[in-house]
């Protein structure tokens, strides 16, 4: 597909337009397949993260491939994916709106979620919201081990959380959620370590042990008790994950197919992609996409539907018309701004995958 | 709605959950009668961008207020618009996607278009869309006065334009399309003096002679010979305009309903509002929003569901639990991640506007 690729092009302009997303399936397979292996290899269970396609059809393909469930980070996400008849589900963060509209309450009905906390109000809203439902809810602690995201700094706090889930009788602890950076491993063992034996003199015990993201891909083993792995932009990869030395250009499944619609002078161009199609996350890259056709070309900037092109350092310069491949700094944003993936296999347009959580922010 | 607002805030949550994108009905009402003041004062018809708010519930009441039509930025958007019944319709963009899909000439087949080029591919896939619905199509040549974005840069390329376009039997040359810089109008003005002589001597006058931007409104009158304004953000206004001078937090009609989901320690928080709502557009600004309870706080990262707080110069500082109400630094990139706007009058839910030309991105 990185080759000349111009009936395909044709067929994607003529048939959708652009810009259009589009999916390599059997790049996307690859993906998925070398997830798998790297969990499997390190023996813990693979949940994949959907925030980065957000679509049931190609989470049930990461289950069919051997994952044990699926992270969601909304509980519209959620329902979206339980709609499917995808049942084994964590939602990987507090859930505070979704619990104080009914939404958690409802959804807990139909099918036993697990949820995650870092605080004990959320810990009061998922009480509720269980009663509600009428079914025990699982949560697990978020611990937070030097990131400075979202989950409890020291395991007193952890184990005060464990306490009141213990106390409560409509919750369940269910385990530890981390998210260690590429070098706080270490530390992540030492906070288990230390949670564990408090969690014991309590009578309790994680059964679920969950680490995150790509880039830890080459770390698992390191947090000895981890049960599973979520990660989410493997599945498609981008410019950050290319950064980042987890994946190259080649194992970048989705590319945003996009118009040359302007070409003022020798060294401008632009496209029908902008901050609305591929958004302004930059990753902390130079540029916001890298253009398979012409590497050398840079997006220096973005109008809300038009990337600006540096075409200083480019010998063969695109024209107007042109269709190019971009892919994008950060993937997940960028799907969450289409409303379809279109998928090719061997060159060709083979069907539309709804990205059907998209927008659902609650 | 800047006061204390508990009540709503609670309808908010228990109706919809956080996020929850808000617009107060009579800030909204107030900046559409501004703008059209503005425009009247200064002798120009106002055609305001519907890329802000992609709604044709609000781009009536625009009409209503005295708007002469409106402009677009994709051919979806105006698709959208038209189903409404909304048929003054520029599309301010060279359309190569939607043209070479079919989608411009279905659309100029009901209603007539005016749209934008400023190169000749564009002009042949117009004049092909032109014939396939056989309706001639008007077309406004987009010139660049030195913000390097869309535009020819020289009334020479125009008039070679304006020549292809005389000599086209399904084009009809419509007008001049300008965006100038704040201080760029006398450079506009010069461009449109030299290209107005180059028309007359083919018998050619711009009939459309379009200006832009929300920070322009105090320019209006600068270029005698203009026509027409296109205005997106004044409808909503946020931290982007008020930086510029042009509004003040008050003038601004939408605010993120957000819930402090974390608070790991004393100067950290975290709302449920991330990449995936507020998006990583900065316009320049430090920090990504102004959050109404807490001016002092700086949302100073996302990840995609969460907002980073720094809470380090609050003394007083939100629990979790709390929502807060957040004005974006852009308004425009917010809209598009929701698919519905909650619309408030005199403090109480009125009714749900929904988001309809989102994600028309051909």
């Amino acid at each position: 597909m990185d080759n000349d690729c111009s009936a395909l092009k044709q067929d994607i302009i003529e048939n959708f337009g652009t810009p259009c997303a589009v999916i390599d399936l059997e790049k996307v397979e690859r993906n998925i397949a070398t997830a798998q292996q790297r969990c499997d290899a390190a023996g813990v269970a693979n949940r994949p993260h959907i925030k980065t396609h957000k679509s049931p059809i190609l989470a049930q393909l990461q289950i069919d491939a051997g994952a044990r469930g699926i992270t969601c980070q909304k509980l519209g996400e959620a329902e979206v994916m339980a709609n499917a008849g995808i049942s084994d589900i964590i939602i990987a963060t507090n859930l505070l709106g979704a619990a104080r509209s009914g939404k958690l309450a409802s959804l807990q009905k139909r099918l036993p979620l697990k949820v995650c906390a870092d605080n004990k109000v959320s810990l009061a809203e998922y009480s509720k919201a269980a009663s509600a439902a009428e079914r025990v809810l699982d949560v697990l602690i978020e611990c937070d081990t030097g990131q400075l995201r979202a989950g409890v700094e020291t395991p007193e706090e952890a184990f005060m959380l464990a306490q009141i889930i213990k106390g409560d009788p409509m919750l369940r602890f269910a385990g530890l959620l981390f998210y260690p950076s590429l070098d706080g491993w270490p530390r992540t063992q030492q906070f288990y370590d230390d949670i564990s034996v408090k969690l014991a003199s309590i009578g309790l015990e994680a059964s679920i042990v969950s680490t995150g993201g790509t880039p830890n891909f080459t770390n698992l083993g390191k947090l000895q008790q981890a049960t599973e792995h979520r990660a989410g932009t493997c599945i498609f990869n981008d410019r950050m994950m290319v950064a980042a030395g987890v994946a190259t250009l080649e194992d970048c499944a989705y590319q945003v197919y996009s118009s040359v619609v302007s070409r003022a002078n020798e060294n401008r161009g632009i496209l029908d992609a902008g901050s609305k199609t591929l958004t302004s996350d930059s990753g902390g890259l130079n540029g916001f996409g890298h253009i398979v056709e012409h590497p050398a070309a840079t997006i220096h900037k973005f109008a809300e539907e038009h990337g600006f092109l540096d075409l200083s350092n480019c010998n063969n310069k695109p024209a107007v018309g042109d269709i190019v491949r971009v892919i994008p700094n950060h993937v997940c944003v960028s799907v969450n701004m289409f409303d379809q993936l279109v998928a090719v296999r061997d060159g060709k347009i083979s069907h539309v995958i709804p990205v059907a959580a998209r927008g659902c922010l609650v």
